[in-house]
C-alpha cells in the first residue's frame, strides 16, 4: 500500500499545489474540496500527467461524519495517511459586526476551527498506532490578532491555532508533527481570492501586484515550505512558521 | 433611570464580587448565572445589605435568545446597561483529546466565543447610540497558549480573545471599551474551583496555597482592577491585561 | 520615615504626573530628569502647592554609578524607596539603519535597557531585605514589535521587557511587583513629544488630535493607571498592561 | 567570483553545520569563531575532503572593527556575500539578577544584540546595491520569553529579535531577505554546550536524552531548514520559525 497524503481544501491555490508537490514525491495524494467536480477532475488529471498518484471527491467538512468517513474510507481502501493537510479557509471578507450573522459566525467556526478538531479525533489514534504522522495546517494572520471586519474569521481562526498547540503538546512526543502555517497575504489562487474579487479585478491584481512584483504568495512556491516541514528530523520540528511576500510588511507593521 | 452593570456569570468568585464593586459605586447590577437561585438570592441580599442595588435571574447562555432576551429586558425595565461583564468560563479540567467529545468542544466554545459574540451583537448598537459603554470579558492563561488536555478550553478562549481585538478595532473610536482581562491562575472561588477540586481538597488548597500566601487569587482584589478598567479615561485605554498571585510564575515561565 | 516613591524621568509627561500622583498619597516623591533644573524645581513646587513632598536632582542615567549613587543617597537620607517607576524613553525619531549610528544605538541601549537593569541590581536587594517594593516600568509599541525606523528603539525597548520578565520571574514571589505598561501611542508631553516635534506643531497637533478627540493619551489620566497597579493586591498582579487613546488603533492594527 | 556564506559563530553545531549544507550547494563558506583555531581548521578540512570550498579566520565579534573588518575582506578578496549567518549564542547559565555582572550583561549584548546590528550596518548597504541577500539569525527561546536566572540571556536575545523584525520592514522590499530562527531546546553541540555542561556530563545527556530520543536538536538537521528557508522564492519568505525537538514541550508550555 502506498502511503497517502489527504489534502482537505484543494483548489487551485495552496491546497493544489501541495498536492502535486506531495504527488511527486511518491505519495498517493487524496484531494477534498467542497464543490467543482470538474476543477478535482482536472487537478488529479494533472498529477497523473505527471507520473503521480491521485483520487479524491467533494467534501463539504461541515457535514457530519464527513471528515470522518473519508479518512476511515481511505485508510481502507487507499493506505495509511501519513501526511494530512487542513487547508479550509473561512475568510468572508471585510464585515462589521452588525454585519456578521450568527450563522457565517458559527459556518467559520465549524469550517476553521471544529473541522480541525474532527479530523485529528480520527486520525490521531491511527497516527499513534504507527507512531508516525504529519498534520499540516493552513492559518492566517487572523489566528494571531483581531481587526476591524474579521470577527469571525480572527475568532475562528485563533481557535485553530490553539487546536494547534494543543496537539503538539499532547502528540509530538508520540513522534506526530503538527504545523500552524501562517500565510500572512493574499494568495494567487483562482478558486479563492479569484472568486472573492471576480475575474477581471483579480486579474488586475496579478497583473499589478503579482507578476510584477511577486507581491501575491506564488501557491507552488508555498508548497515546497509544506513539503520542507514535513521532511523535518524529529530532533528538529518546526511548530510555527510564517509565511509572506518579500514586498509586503508583516502583519505587525501593517 | 440608574445606570446598569450587568455581570453574566456571577457566583461567588469574579462574577459577584466585581458585582459588589459595581454596586458600591451606584449601579444598578443585574446578575445572571446559570443554576442555583439560592446562590443568586443570596448575593443579591449581601449587595442589598450593602445599601446596594441588585436584581438578576438564572440564565442559561447557551440557550437560545437567552442573552440576547435578558439585554433586552434590562434596558426596557431597569436601565441602560452601562457596563457588561462577561464572566461565563469554559474549563472542562484536563483532558485528553480522545476524552474531549465533539459535544465538550461545541459547549465550550458556545460559551466562551459564541456567547459573548452574541452579545456583542445585541449590546453594542445600543452602546454605540448612547456613544458609551463598557465591556469587560473575563479571559484565561488558555487564551494565549494552548497545551495538553486544554484543546476545548484554549480553543474557545482564543477565539473570545480575537473577539475582543476585533471590538476593540470597530468600537473604541465609538467611546465603546472593550478590554480582555487574563486572569492566570486559580482564583479563591468556591462556584468553580471549589466545585471542580470537591469540597474537601478546595478547603485544604485554600489553606495551603491560599490563605497561607495568597497564592489563590482573591475574587473582590480582582475585582479592583475591573473597577479601575471601567474607569480609566479614554484617552488612556487599556484593551488587554493579566492578573496573577505574586506566588506563582506567568503563564510563559510555567 | 516617609515611604518615597523614586520617579526616574520625570519631566511634564508621563513622570511628573505619577509623581504627582504618588505625592497626593503621602509618599516622598524624589524626581530625577537628565536636564531642565527649572524644570524639575517648576515641578517640586507645584507638588509642595498641593500639599505633597518632593525633592529632587538632575541625573543622567548614562553616567557611571548615577543611578546607584542616586538610590543609596535616598536610602540613608530620605527613607525606603517603596516605588521605584523607570520612565526613560529612548525613541529618536524614525531612521533608517544607515541613519542610526553606533552610537546612537549603544545610546539607546544604556538609557532604555541597561539603565533599569542597574536601578534593579542596587534596588532589589533593599525590597528583598524589606520583603516589600514596586518597580513600575514605562515601555513602548516598539518593545513588541520591530519596525521601519525603529531598530535602535525597538531593541532596547524589547530587552526593557524582557528585563520585567526575567525579574518578575525571580522577585515576585519574594513580594517586590514589577509591571511593564505598554503605552501605545504618542502622550500629550512637552517635554518629550513637544520637543521633537517643535512648539508649533506640538500645539497643533494637540488642538486637532489631543483636545479635541482624546487622541494623545492625557498623562495624568495615565498615572491613575499607574497608582491602581502599584496599589493591587499581591494575590492579583498585573505583569504586563497595554493603554491607548479610545481614537487609535493598537498596535497589531495599524 | 564565488558567491560567499559567511557564517559568524561556527563551531562543531548549528554553524558549522549549516556551512557544511552551503559548500554543498556551490557557496564559498567563510567560517569565523571566537576560539580555537584547531578546530576552526578542521571544519575547513571536512568541507574540503567534501568538494567544498571554505576559509575562515578567528574572529571577536565584540572587538572594534571586527565584523565590519571582515566582511570588507571578504567582499573584496573572496566574491560577493550572498548569504550570512549569524550564529552568536550570549546564554551564561542561569544566573540570578546579583550574579550577573554589569559586564556580563553588557558583553551579552555586545555579542548578541550589537554585533547583529554592526553586521547588518556593513553588510546591507552591499546586498542593496545587488538587489540581493539573505541574512540568517540564529536565536533562542530566550528571544520571547524572560525567565529567572536569563535576565542577560532574554534581554539580549529579544533586542536580537527586535532588529530582525525592523531589518525586514526596512528591507524586505530590497529583495533582502532576513530571518529569525528560534531554536527552542538545547542542541547537540561540543563546542557550546558541551563545554557549559563538561565532557561528562554532555556524553551522558546525548546518550540519554539525546540519541536514545533525539530529545537533543541534531545540528546537521537543523542545517536543512536554514538552507531552506535561503532557498524561498521571495513570495514566500519566512520572518520567524521555531524549532524544537519532537520529545520535548514548547517553551509555552513548559
Amino acid at each position: 500500500m502506498k502511503k497517502v497524503c489527504l489534502v482537505i481544501g484543494s483548489g487551485a491555490g495552496v491546497g493544489g499545489n501541495v498536492a502535486k508537490r506531495f504527488a511527486r514525491e511518491g505519495f498517493h495524494v487524496y484531494l477534498c474540496r467542497r464543490t467543482d467536480q470538474d476543477g478535482l477532475n482536472k487537478l488529479i488529471n494533472e498529477i497523473e500527467a505527471d507520473d503521480g498518484v491521485a483520487s479524491g471527491s467533494l467534501l463539504n467538512v461541515i457535514d457530519e461524519n464527513s471528515i470522518e468517513d473519508i479518512v476511515n474510507h481511505i485508510e481502507k481502501e487507499i493506505g495509511p495517511i501519513e501526511v494530512a493537510v487542513y487547508n479550509i479557509g473561512a475568510q468572508i471578507g471585510n464585515r462589521d459586526l452588525k454585519d456578521t450573522s450568527y450563522k457565517a459566525f458559527e459556518m467559520g467556526w465549524r469550517m476553521a476551527t471544529f473541522g480541525l478538531f474532527r479530523l485529528a479525533q480520527v486520525l490521531t489514534p491511527l497516527m499513534e498506532e504507527r507512531k508516525s504522522g504529519t498534520i499540516l495546517v493552513t492559518s492566517a494572520t487572523s489566528a494571531v490578532r483581531g481587526n476591524k471586519g474579521q470577527i469571525s474569521h480572527a475568532s475562528a481562526m485563533a481557535g485553530r491555532r490553539m487546536i494547534c498547540q494543543s496537539l503538539n503538546a499532547e502528540f509530538a512526543s508520540k513522534n506526530i508533527h503538527i504545523a500552524h502555517i501562517i500565510i500572512d497575504g493574499a494568495v494567487d489562487a483562482p478558486d479563492t481570492l479569484g472568486k472573492m474579487l471576480g475575474e477581471e479585478n483579480f486579474q488586475k491584481l496579478r497583473e499589478t501586484k503579482g507578476m510584477e512584483n511577486d507581491g501575491l504568495l506564488v501557491p507552488e512556491k508555498i508548497a515546497e515550505t509544506y513539503w520542507h516541514i514535513a521532511q523535518q528530523h524529529r530532533s528538529s520540528w518546526t511548530h510555527e512558521i510564517d509565511i509572506r511576500s518579500f514586498s509586503d510588511q508583516a502583519w505587525w507593521n501593517t
